[in-house]
């Protein structure tokens, strides 16, 4: 199982994610690249520290929209989405590729990764953006989303995620952000969830059904205060019910 | 001689550089990377073009201050405008290279340009955030700046370059903006003194004195009404009084 | 009839509407806020002119969104609309009143306008913008829209307009951008329909239907080539048809 | 003596001060209006709150410049600049008067506070923002700077001020952050510098000879860990040395 997280989501004087503590503990960091958060001085300290540590690099690509964090819907028109996209790796690429590293992977963040689930027009344009960057990245998402059915028809790696501290539907997707139940806030259980994904392929859903989760990567939430904390004990729980912790291949 | 505009100038909503027209007729293009003007829409267009037309690409990199379209100076400290500068090209590059090119040479804009011309410590930051960028591209700037001889001491080529509508200090640098006289209006001028800076390697100072212009490479200006038309002017003329016009090498 | 146009639309360096050629004939002004367009040295010289040729001055409040010009639509949340209709309405009204005027009403712009049509939320949330702002100015908008009927609801001044040179559905409301046939670019059409509107109170539907169009104000745009000379044509041929051509009361 | 703090220093997802702690112990809050920090909902619960504790509210201006949080120094040129002073304080006296209360000064933020003590043109710029914003508000500044004799110059009232936790050189003037020493980590330091310079309006220098600081306000810094508690400890300790801590006249 594959640990991943946002992080680098800094800006100029404001910081948000503990990205030394996370970056100690994950194998895939989802570096922010200056749409939603993340300056070019944030960008080069993660990835140099990302490499350093052998923890892949992707680029966590967002609408532009730094006042609302990238967490606000917007209808882009597509061209102008997938060159919004290239742009965002192609910045990242640089300081990937001078740490000794590259970017490994794509993944959509907040606003924008909601959307791609349904959203035909700005799923294909998300991954039209990926192929324009060149290098063939993996895109990570939600299992079922359009933006894995596009990214598998362009011959990309396609990447199913789950989320350690999200609650689900009965349908299997994420309850939206500012739902009651949302987000899981008890460690304990963040923790039980996270090794249950990995053992068994479910989750327990809002409404108590058992949830099918297929999942190649694990996102632990980077911008909550004890993020890097939970995240260490999500993992030493995975190892410890004998889950290998590595990068998705 | 080479032949280089600044373009790409737009930004959202708004134009300002006649794109098509002066990819027509430069042989280095000078394209904005989003920090002074140029979004990913118009980054993405000029570079198709610029590469289907055989024209260079370069990075126009510049102070982040879209409001002063880059013409501020600001105390940016080294790391960051390090970081900056390898931010801008990097996004640059994937355009490019999607359209089968590749960034050349870097060139500083603005209040940028102006400033490495005697700030040491802005002017090694420029050249650090080149190599950080990787691929060592030109860097092009004014004869005598720091900006050029940090360039040289990387080891990178360092492009002189001359303009053709900007009017000369005894001392050989540009009279500034805003000073009286410190643009040539008259087109017939300005055909002119490129062709008498291109034969000769020398140009009328302000003062009247005879000035000592180095360049491999000519700007004209693509930010003013009829930039294109005066760049088409500029370069019948060259042509017709025996200089090969063609890309630095 | 009152006449408005959009202007003050340029920023930083980049120029877009005709602000001086349209404020010698409109006789309301919708002043960009800076969110879409408009940076405070436009908004400072726009309401200068507006003042002195005795054009009421609106605030044409926006999404915050320079890079898509306020044109996409944005799921912001009330609360955080409300503060920044507010922002927008306060920092015109500096200018305005130094230069001895004031904000006599609110036009929101581009994506939100169309939003606020039917989007309940967000037009209740622009209305308390308004209240929050003060002055109780009044509000523009297309008849029939959530917002006029909240603005009237909190006992503001409600102003229905009619558009120029827009296609209307046969629901009367007007056909998007992007579709076909959705701006009438013939002048003498755009002419002939600003009159009838102001005569009969009605035009043709794309279908070619009657389409009943209540307006107190009719909208000329400010942001298309030609747009100050087609507002004079328009003005005249309603002074000529009889219409007196002033603010709204 | 009046105590005042930097507060609303939050953007969007990020925030920097303890406003609600800072609140309940300064008699002036500085409030960030969105050009280094601070966004409408920010500025409109600490107006709100601040009105409700009966802190008087000021105006935090800034050059624009989220990315650098307004700390570098840029060569705005004059008219750009007094609009841009206009427009913050406009925007947010809005809020200010929702909340029955008003702006009642105007601090200059960061680079441009620094500026203004020696640069004529831009503290005369800012002044001339001030005096177009209309209410004529008081200046804070530094005892000595430009700013406050433009401020005093134009009639304006100018309050000098003093810092709790800067060092000063023998000259009067701050040790530049950046330089060692600048500020004064020692929490019992600090009181005892504040407690000393309200009693005999003077504080050791970095040299260690006597600099006489004339100060009717305090400043104690708001974006540093502990901030709040510092504050009140200071207000606390000026209060058992007799003297009396209320917003100046």
């Amino acid at each position: 199982m594959d640990l991943n997280a946002d992080l680098g989501e800094g800006f100029g004087r404001w910081t948000l994610t503990e990205d030394e503590a996370l970056l100690a503990c994950v194998t895939s960091a989802n570096v922010a690249c200056g749409f939603h958060a993340g300056d070019a001085s944030v960008m080069r300290r993660v990835c140099g520290t990302a490499a350093e540590r052998g923890v892949r690099i992707g680029a966590q690509v967002s609408y532009r929209d730094l006042a609302g964090f990238g967490r606000r819907s917007m209808d882009v028109p597509a061209a102008e989405l997938t060159a919004e996209i290239a742009y965002q790796i192609g910045a990242l690429r640089v300081f990937a590729e001078a740490a000794g590293s590259t970017v490994s992977y794509v993944k959509p963040h907040g606003a924008l990764y909601n959307r791609v689930v349904r959203d035909d027009e700005q799923a294909a344009a998300v991954v039209a953006g990926v192929l324009l960057a060149g290098g063939r990245p993996a895109v990570l998402g939600l299992p079922g989303s359009r933006l894995l059915a596009h990214a598998e028809a362009a011959g990309l790696t396609a990447v199913e995620e789950a989320f350690a501290d999200r609650a689900y539907t009965p349908q299997g997707t994420l309850v939206p952000r500012g739902e009651p139940g949302a987000v899981v806030h008890d460690a304990d259980e963040v923790v039980r969830r996270s090794v249950g994904m990995a053992l068994d392929g479910s989750v327990a859903g809002v409404d108590g059904s058992r949830i099918a989760v297929r999942a190649r990567s694990l996102c632990v939430h980077g911008d909550t205060p004890g993020a890097a904390a939970l995240a260490l004990r999500v993992r030493a729980a995975l190892e410890e019910a004998g889950v290998r912790v590595r990068a998705f291949a």
